[in-house]
């Protein structure tokens, strides 16, 4: 395995690259993959695994003695909040359970804050001149989205290992009243993996900010998706908030979508009591209650807190060894080549490749035309700008593990033939 | 039985029939009953008939080859599509099958043209003046609540035995541009029972609007939902605004909630595939697809469009007596004495109690103090002004036969006693 970095090669021998991953690729697109990593989606063993939900629940009344068939109970099913606010470290009376989407509780936040305002506003969002969200990139295409469609402009920092660059929204917020809001996904960040630090969660909560009603959308949707022995632990976001005297700033959203059913789990909020009433609220105005048969179904299914925790832990053994395949590909590969890095998250859904810049969407481009589709080039920016075209999110869970060893070797192939592509260009230019 | 109208009687007589009410209704009280017939809910007999949803589906892959355990599939079960659509009459691709609750729909509806207007909008509505909505009243409580929430302005028309009073109606939007649409409870309205005949449907779907994004909000929440063997079919308002050349007037709400699961039913939306499409384009930016679980199984467990037809006679069966009930009571009690009106439905969960002019918030006082909860009165009308304070909504599917009846006898007291009570005031006032 040839692994001098592109930089150091004579211009022979770049041209000899060029031409031998040229073939390479020629072969690739010989063999008619079709191929997908686009979206973090559990693949159909993780689903098998919530099978037994199909024979649930057992009971129609729960144990607090709730005919779950019915109408009512806006706030979710008792049991099924106490199971997960012990998970997520909060109280129940600050959970609401709700239907099968947190991204929909997202975007009716984000809503009542823009019809309505927040529980600390001067006026409804709608009515300010602007209002701007800082984003940490790369972040979640969705994310995006969502501001973009309710006309929130965006700002971005950049995600560290730690988190957000703590000191760089300290800096933007502290003077402009019209950032009223920011993301974070604390616990194996979309698409990096990063983990929100203690620190950096304290300095997030307690930052004096110009808006009064500032928000962080503190997004705990891998609160519980370790990949290794090791588990993180999320920041106990509302209690350090709490504690900094500004109780109402997070708004946590976690579901399990990516525990039992994507399409099938439930929703969660967490917040200061407050925030949790104003949001039930406007929900009423729209909902007689969320689908508490789901509730208990869930319920019943895990038992305990640490059925769920067991749980996670046979997701974990079905989906490592397809992030290890990644790493291992990308290693024999590319490793030495100067040509990109990624991480080896310790949970989450995605591997966060970034190439040489300038080549992202061509390395797109190059496997889409081979048979394998990545998420575009992008994405994980607001308004799908990556400025420097260098970032490539992965997603391995969907795929069996052949695969995803077929996907990255097609992926390694088209990051070297851009790389030598945009080196060749360099020396022909020069 | 004494079935003189109070009106007809003497002063003597008038006195002794408050004394004899006084002496009844005290006798009332001391029973110490505690009995509800403030919401439209199911009983649990009627939420039983579904229990065979509780250990489906029996498969995790739809017909049409979907997983329906993962994400995606916005439009909800392309199989439980066409089913309802054939009830519904719609086209499976006017048809959009979502979470549970069709409240929901109307609210995203209502908040996405406030947001960003509609296909037909030259602006977001919440840029316009004034909005103003339609209500045929009396109406459903929910409804009017929604539009408040919004900053939506009502104005009412009386809800006939025909539907909405359709000139009335045209005549309000001919040629004023604030009112932006209407709601239509078209088949066994909530809660006068009225069915709107194709005359009406016809009427409201051609007529000339000053908006041209003038909207009616027809919620058929109870299409299927017959109290007798001679069903009333919902005219065909999709097509009947096509024709007319409104084809994105008519937004269609409907759900199982009162089928199989109050709260854990399947909603649907139909319209213009314009209209879906715009729909879903907002839905999309906040969701990635329903719970397509609970899709599967509804189509498991009726099979069958016919199925759900079958499935409704159960239901009638459980319901039937005890509207008979509630007619028997107020006809043996109330019957020729000139103190109320009330329809008998022949479908939905409601029965429409007209009373002395003056006296229904004193009978729902009453009814209460005597521990029987009615909805409050006014709940049928725009911010809650029944300006004749005439109109007692009552519920009666949940509660067995047996507190039917005992409800009722209480009401009847409560009516009477007001009414007598309002008519000695009148006597003592001479």
């Amino acid at each position: 395995m040839n692994a001098t970095p592109l930089a150091d090669l004579s211009a022979d021998d770049l041209a000899a690259l060029l031409h031998e991953q040229q073939a390479a690729y020629e072969e690739l697109k010989a063999k008619g993959l079709s191929l997908d990593l686009t979206r973090g989606k559990p693949s159909a063993q993780q689903l098998d695994l919530s099978d037994r939900l199909l024979q649930l629940p057992s009971t129609t009344r729960s144990a607090s003695g709730v005919d779950v068939r019915n109408y009512g109970g806006l706030e979710g099913l008792k049991e099924l909040r106490e199971m997960f606010a012990e998970l997520l470290w909060v109280e129940p009376e600050q959970l609401v359970a709700g239907g099968s989407s947190s991204l929909t509780m997202m975007r009716e936040c984000l809503v009542d804050l823009v019809l309505f305002g927040g529980v600390d506003s001067e006026r409804p969002w709608g009515q300010e001149e602007k209002v701007r969200f800082v984003c940490p990139v790369p972040g979640y295409d969705r994310h995006f989205t969502l501001l973009e469609s309710l006309g929130i402009e965006m700002l971005t920092v950049p995600m560290d290992d730690d988190g957000p660059d703590a000191e760089a929204v300290a800096a933007l917020v502290a003077d402009d009243p019209t950032i009223k809001g920011m993301w974070v996904v604390p616990t194996y960040a979309n698409p990096t993996g990063a983990v929100v630090t203690q620190e950096v969660a304290a300095r997030l909560t307690s930052m004096p900010t110009a808006a009064p009603d500032f928000k962080i959308f503190w997004d705990n949707a891998y609160a519980l998706h370790h990949l290794t022995e090791d588990e993180a632990k999320s920041a106990d976001v509302l209690t350090l908030a709490s504690a900094a005297g500004h109780p109402h700033r997070p708004i946590m959203f976690a579901s399990t979508s990516k525990i039992t059913y994507a399409g099938a789990g439930v929703a969660f909020l967490a917040a200061s009591t407050d925030n949790v009433a104003w949001y039930l609220r406007h929900l009423g105005n729209g909902s007689i209650g969320p689908d508490k048969v789901n509730h208990l179904r869930h319920v019943e299914f895990f038992g305990t807190p640490q059925g769920v925790r067991d749980h996670m832990v046979k997701h974990r053994e079905i989906i490592a060894p397809k992030f290890a395949e990644v790493d291992r590909v990308l290693t024999e590969r590319l490793g030495g080549r100067g040509v990109a890095t990624w991480n080896t998250p310790a949970g989450g859904y995605f591997v966060n490749l970034d190439v040489v810049p300038g080549t992202a969407s061509r390395v797109v481009e190059l496997a889409r035309e081979a048979g394998v589709a990545l998420t575009p080039a992008g994405s994980s920016f607001p308004y799908k700008q990556d400025p420097d075209d260098t970032n490539i999110r992965l997603a391995p869970t969907m795929p069996p593990v052949a695969e995803v060893t077929g996907a990255m070797e097609a992926v390694a192939t088209c990051v070297l033939l851009a790389a030598a592509e945009k080196a060749s260009q360099g020396t022909q230019d020069a």
